[in-house]
């Protein structure tokens, strides 16, 4: 047999379940619509499906039904493709929501664990919709092969999220401040990262204040004036380069 | 009189013209407009307006007209914010033409020097509109607040592409090669870079063997499985990381 790993290497389709039993995953809803309607999978046919918990299960398509979709297991990976470092960013939802999408689309690709949105003084937007951005998250996690979906928190204000209680690495990215060291030049490698990322007006000085009463260090993240949205892909791509 | 880099620091609008005389910037078309119907500038405003090749102008607006606004320049900085490499993609335009505008974006926040549309054997995408790209990487430019415009060169194929005349250090970013050296292990600071990106279904075999031969050097973009343009902004950041 195949390993996983050399599967994986071609075309097979990936999907996400929260229906798994011990020999068995029941794929539902869109799930199932996209086997059965655009990809028009048959009895037989092999599937890669994840349960976004980091297990990765290599599956036979036993059964199709008008709504649904059963697949036998045939290979469990647990941990897939797991990190020795986790990356955690707590970040403004941009006025524009399809930019802070992008994020977490491109987050999602490049490899993040947890993303904290967060309301701060300068923010313009106080609202968002996690079943939509949720979906968003899915779809990269399965594009991009990926057994373990990054976990989208609750929106929460900037005082109650650095008042957490927290051990990872813990920067803020604040564009004016003078002492601006890169954040490659400070995060170190294998060790879990939470970083800061303020709204178009950036963190205010009593926000700064705060963070760095709790902890956080500042840190830079290049000489360009960057958008929050490029600033959060550009922290989350800085970790991984610096566990490279 | 504050610097311009003091001043920079505050809003101060950005403007694009090509029409720079000796002491007086010309604002025409769509930058008048937005002078004078969104922003709602007044005579004595002061601006920033760079000819996109490098040159900051800091102005003061001395006339405003129904199509165009007239600007008296005050300072000039040439190569505002040069850099001591550049970055040059080539890159197979993606077959959603919003993904490839949002890498011309993000690249271009990022700082980006040269873009190659490339026609590759997988490509799905062979045409585009450079009038709307220009655009995106103007605005793009004026938002993060740059006065040198990348040039976004006509789409070509693949092989007319390698076979240029190139003295920079040339890579090839290829999925499935088996030594993948990571980018930021190969490339040398302060030095220019081409980075070949591939479409969807990545270069063929021969395009690679192709590219070999014109002394291209296989680099890898980390372990994650990326799209076409994530891995071009993955590229175009890891050289300025290198340059940190």
């Amino acid at each position: 047999m195949l390993s996983l790993y050399q599967r994986n290497k071609g075309q097979m389709h990936w999907f996400y379940s929260q229906n798994i039993k011990k020999d068995e995953i029941l794929l539902e809803n869109e799930e199932a619509q996209h086997a059965l309607k655009v990809l028009r999978l048959h009895t037989g046919d092999h599937v890669h499906v994840t349960d976004g918990l980091g297990n990765l299960f290599l599956c036979e398509i036993s059964h199709l039904e008008k709504k649904a979709v059963r697949a036998r297991i045939i290979e469990k990976k647990e941990k897939y493709k797991a990190r020795d470092f986790k990356i955690h960013i707590a970040i403004a939802p941009t006025k524009n929501i399809s930019r802070f999408e992008w994020f977490l689309e491109k987050c999602t690709e490049i490899g993040i664990d947890r993303i904290n949105p967060i309301i701060c003084k300068h923010s313009e937007r106080k609202i968002i919709k996690p079943a939509r951005l949720n979906k968003i998250i899915i779809a990269a996690t399965k594009q991009s092969q990926k057994a373990q979906i990054p976990s989208l928190e609750p929106l929460m204000k900037f005082q109650d999220f650095i008042s957490l209680e927290n051990q990872s690495q813990k920067f803020i990215a604040y564009c004016d401040y003078e002492i601006n060291t890169h954040l490659i030049h400070l995060a170190k490698a294998k060790s879990d990262c939470t970083i800061l990322i303020g709204p178009e007006g950036d963190f205010s000085p009593d926000e700064l204040k705060s963070a760095l009463n709790m902890g956080y260090q500042t840190c830079g993240l290049g000489p360009e004036r960057l958008r929050t949205e490029t600033a959060g892909i550009i922290a989350c791509n800085a970790i991984h380069f610096i566990n490279q």
